[in-house]
């Protein structure tokens, strides 16, 4: 039996990639995977793998993979489910890596998961390594892969960025990075890997923990496949670089529902939660929690601490926004005697000194720059900013003196500005400027908590 | 002593509106006050009060309220907190309903507090009904009032609708109003009570309760001002509509912050929250919670109980919408083995007939109608419908088909549908059909959970 391949770099860093069932016709998976690599740049040879067709879109098509002079480092397997072992066994050793894309395995029943135990038979006997089936594979912005087979027209592709995403689910990855392109904030490696008859969670994580491209990793899990050596890799990644997570299929309904999605037994949510403890890994909940992680961890390494100051114009906001953060593990501490006397000495007596620091009404662009510059002074490790645009005498003006103070530090400071029109382009604004907007007190809180778990080492 | 007037309705449908303080000064909040009552169209005589000024903006302005003739339903109060008493004192029994919009009371300090106390005394003495101080007032789509003195190009009005919102916070008001006008939510009436010197959220509920225009009623509370008649109010509320609240400065941080801000002593949440259960009101959570159950009420009734059905084309989105609902406390049932048959005899095997019914990347409208009319037969309450338009055979048409499903019944169908730039634009052209749009699992589940738990009486 040959040596499994433990080092996955290939699927990385290809320099060929070869597709199996490659299609002229557009509506089929693997023409969007031929489009999506012209499109992202993949920078290798690519080749298409199909006797009917002796070309497609200009590029020289191949009756099969033997006929590919020398060895491929890829290949994405777009064929129906049941063709697809004899698929691997054409490929003998000349492929490294295999993207099977398609579904209909384990996840559709008894048949499917009969096919499914043949590819992991195949796998492990030839040494061959495999992401997927029913997955939607890589999409890389370092080596310029993708294999995603969605049109990139209803699913955006974001930019280059230091995020890495691992998700079980395609869709979960698939919306996240569409949002996120929408956002402008970018990614470095996703994999959906899918009903992981091979590759998952673990292999992943070891290649990301040296990876200096990925500054963070976000996965999305319903299962893990083996709980020790995900302890292992991930505690090994925690040491180098945050490591956030969402568990789903907690409860009856979703562990029932994981269980049809990915043929995946989820087991029990409490020892996942203690997994994730044991390795350091900051647990966050559902969509809105792997999300709001992006965003925070898009703009700022982690705070060094949990003290959060909250400055505010409009006090049921920033009371909303201190129960929030407290909900969120983060600790609302109050200021000290000299602090109050230097923000006191500087505004108006009206103006409330406890934290939050509430402004009211009143407020003017001054009044946000000295409540942020004293209040930092104070030992907190993250700020978070409310502004809410009715009082009259704020101008857009604050946006460029506020971004001032908050690149003169470096703490993370988050604004959280809920609101209708005019709001909204002011927001804009500020996230132009690289400091990153939530719209609410919850996404606000929970952005701020995410980087005080993730706790600067140094 | 004159007998308190109980009944408010004159705050609500005011015949007469004197603004005290009023200024031509464009940066006051009296000139935004006269601006904002000429905008809404108040159909009724407006008294500029100042014995500055002959006239404002077209309008005679007096000197002082007894140069008024006959009676004032409303004043608005709108000038440094040191002259407001003396103000009421001017007034005689004129004026049946006072706004005091002026801070800088009892959230200042003592010196505020003895102002607040005077004013307290003055109003039991005469009889005379007061809101405020340190408040916005009000904002009515049925009177036509609006005192809330926020430039309009800032904080947006929304239009005519059914929910009315009682707020203890007048930022918090304002900026979901702001949020709802954006979206095209529209309100019946709004009150900003602030400090609360006499009218609260119980002369309010009892006002709301009859009110027809008021369909539903959202609240935001800091504090109760009596226990024992909030109960009562809300319990009288609850038998005719719901009742949605949001409790802030429920941790130390919050409680610590609500006092500087509305000098509100909070007291401890578990009382609140036996008193909410009590009333049948439906507790949410933050912001979040009372936006989202605004988007939700602005649509649909409450649902006839809490079992929901979930359809999707993306199995991850699925399971973390199931886990979800399951923590908003909704049933996520299993099929019937009848509808089970009915859905394989007409769909795909490699669907999953479970709940979420997921109908996988391969999805046409065509059983997006399908699995929603037959799933919603099988005795569920309410559904979720996540489109995720990735499926390249789904076509825009999908969203008028669904519509056509939607209204055919009187089930509350939500979609819920993360996403960048396509899916936010299919996610309006749902909206403009009526039909309310989530962008998270979380916030979908959360508004299910809460037209679940306002369970239909008949």
């Amino acid at each position: 039996m040959p040596q499994k391949n433990q080092d996955i770099n290939f699927f990385f860093n290809p320099k060929t990639i070869a597709v199996i069932g490659a299609s002229p016709n557009q509506g089929k998976p693997s023409y969007v995977i031929l489009e999506s690599l012209k499109k992202i740049g993949f920078p290798g040879n690519i080749y298409p793998v199909n006797p009917k067709y002796p070309s497609i879109n200009g590029l020289r098509c191949y009756g099969s993979i033997a006929e590919i002079e020398g060895n491929i480092d890829l290949a994405v397997i777009a064929i129906p489910a049941p063709l697809v072992l004899d698929s691997l066994r054409d490929m003998g050793n000349k492929v490294k890596g295999v993207i099977i894309v398609s579904a209909g395995f384990k996840e559709v029943g008894e048949e499917g998961k009969r096919l499914e135990e043949g590819i992991k038979e195949l796998a492990q006997r030839e040494g061959i390594r495999i992401i997927g089936p029913n997955c939607l594979g890589i999409y890389d912005t370092i080596s310029r892969v993708d294999t995603f087979f969605i049109p990139a027209d209803r699913i955006g592709r974001p930019g280059r960025g230091g995020i890495s995403i691992l998700s079980q689910s395609g869709s979960f990855a698939a919306t996240i990075m569409d949002e996120m392109a929408a956002e402008g904030i970018g990614v470095a490696r996703v994999v959906s890997f899918g009903n992981r008859v091979d590759v998952g969670e673990s292999d992943c994580l070891d290649f990301l923990a040296d990876d200096e491209e990925t500054k963070v990793i976000a996965l999305y899990l319903e299962s893990v496949d083996d709980g020790r050596r995900f302890v292992e890799a991930a505690s090994r990644c925690v040491k180098k670089k945050p490591v956030v997570a969402v568990k789903v299929g907690k409860r009856e309904a979703g562990v029932y529902a994981a269980r049809s999605h990915t043929g995946a037994m989820t087991g029990r949510y409490e020892i996942y939660r203690a997994a994730f403890r044991k390795a350091g890994i900051i647990e966050v909940e559902g969509y809105e929690g792997l999300k709001d992680a992006c965003r925070a961890f898009n703009i700022y390494r982690p705070a060094r601490g949990k003290r959060v100051l909250i400055v505010t114009d409009g006090g049921g906001i920033g009371v909303s926004l201190a129960d929030a953060c407290e909900d969120f593990g983060l600790e609302v501490a109050g200021l000290k005697e000299e602090t109050k006397k230097r923000l006191s000495s500087k505004l108006p007596s009206f103006c409330a000194f406890g934290n939050p620091i509430d402004l009211t009404g009143s407020v003017t662009d001054e009044w946000y720059v000295t409540a942020l510059t004293e209040g930092l002074k104070d030992g907190f490790d993250i700020a978070i900013v409310t502004v809410l645009w009715g009082p009259p005498q704020l101008t857009d003006g604050l946006i460029d003196r506020l971004a001032g103070v908050i690149k003169g530090q470096d703490k993370p400071v988050i604004i959280c500005t809920p609101g209708g029109g005019f709001t909204k382009r002011m927001n804009r604004a500020f996230e132009e400027k690289g400091i990153p907007v939530f719209a609410t007190p919850e996404s606000a809180a929970r952005a701020a908590g995410i980087l005080a778990k993730a706790r600067r080492k140094a």
